[in-house]
């Protein structure tokens, strides 16, 4: 089955779309995918790009609201945006990367997020989507603060980095890079050796 | 039969893939376009974004390469990027939108730049473009530099903005935009009634 690298970053709003869409393309495609989050604030900041201009923050909500219609999903938008925690919520993640849980949590803490106004990285988000899916929130954010998980985190923004990813959802084969959720058919063709 | 707006700019790259295959979309969508070039370069120094960063940059290149491929399209790549001659390449379109031929201008004027490796709004690529769609090239490039040319090119910049244009090549719907050539078939989906 070909396997396609999902980098993206709980703090990223595109990233939602993915996220929430994510094990349907799998059933659908039959690609399967890594979830692999990233500290994408870092990567920009690193970049040296600027910010969003708002003309190109109300279009990201307007699209990211006009695309959820489509696939079902039912946002109240704009969501708390950005994110305090966001490097706390990925190294939750990598926790949840090594105990093979991360895309129940991400799928979970992305819901709250996006679907009841909760940021992610914060209470209750945080508790709640770990008890939701099972895991005791006092031990697994414990486990997430430590030097271990910090740098686990940051190494994998550096693998990222040393990709050539720059932003967030990236969907990557190998080193083929396809950049945005709405490039995620384009990647499974790609996948799929079916491009062209 | 529903129209789109084609917001584009001669100088920017992702509009290639947009202006090559517009024609064919049109024919097999039953939708029309009004092509309306700005300059792209004032918009984005207006907003006070940064540089694109040498990793978009690449993939940038690389994404046209992958896409010229399924499009069809034969560029040598990277074309010539920045493009000095921007501004005057688009104030000859703005003659073209008066006089009736800026779609063939346009398409023509890419042709050369991306698989010719000429500069567009730079010599030989200005005037072999008008002398191949029948114009007199030193007719069209007096109007095109004179003070009326200047400022419909301005004018039609600030639309673009006022309409919350932040990049090229955008389709718009009314107020409804979508931002880049990978976003073609949405904005026709959604001019067609056919969204969600």
């Amino acid at each position: 089955m070909p396997n396609l690298d999902f980098w993206y970053s709980i703090g990223s709003p595109y990233s939602y779309l993915s996220v929430m869409r994510l094990a349907d393309v799998a059933d659908a495609s039959g690609v399967s995918f890594t979830w692999r989050p990233f500290n994408v604030r870092h990567v920009v900041l690193a970049a040296g790009v600027a910010q969003r201009s708002p003309e190109k923050t109300s279009y990201m909500w307007r699209d990211i609201e006009r695309r959820s219609q489509r696939y079902g999903l039912t946002p109240v938008l704009p969501a708390p945006y950005p994110l305090g925690g966001l490097v706390l919520a990925n190294q939750v993640a990598m926790v949840g990367v090594e105990e093979g849980w991360v895309e129940e949590y991400t799928r979970v803490t992305f819901r709250r997020w996006f679907d009841e106004g909760q940021a992610a990285g914060e209470e209750p988000n945080l508790s709640d989507s770990l008890e939701e899916i099972g895991k005791d929130p006092e031990a697994v954010l414990q486990k997430a603060q430590s030097a271990r998980f910090e740098k686990a985190l940051r190494d994998q923004t550096e693998e990222a980095m040393a990709l050539g990813v720059f932003g967030a959802p990236t969907f990557a084969f190998g080193e083929e890079l396809f950049w945005g959720d709405d490039r995620l058919d384009d990647a499974v063709l790609w996948a799929k050796g079916e491009w062209g």
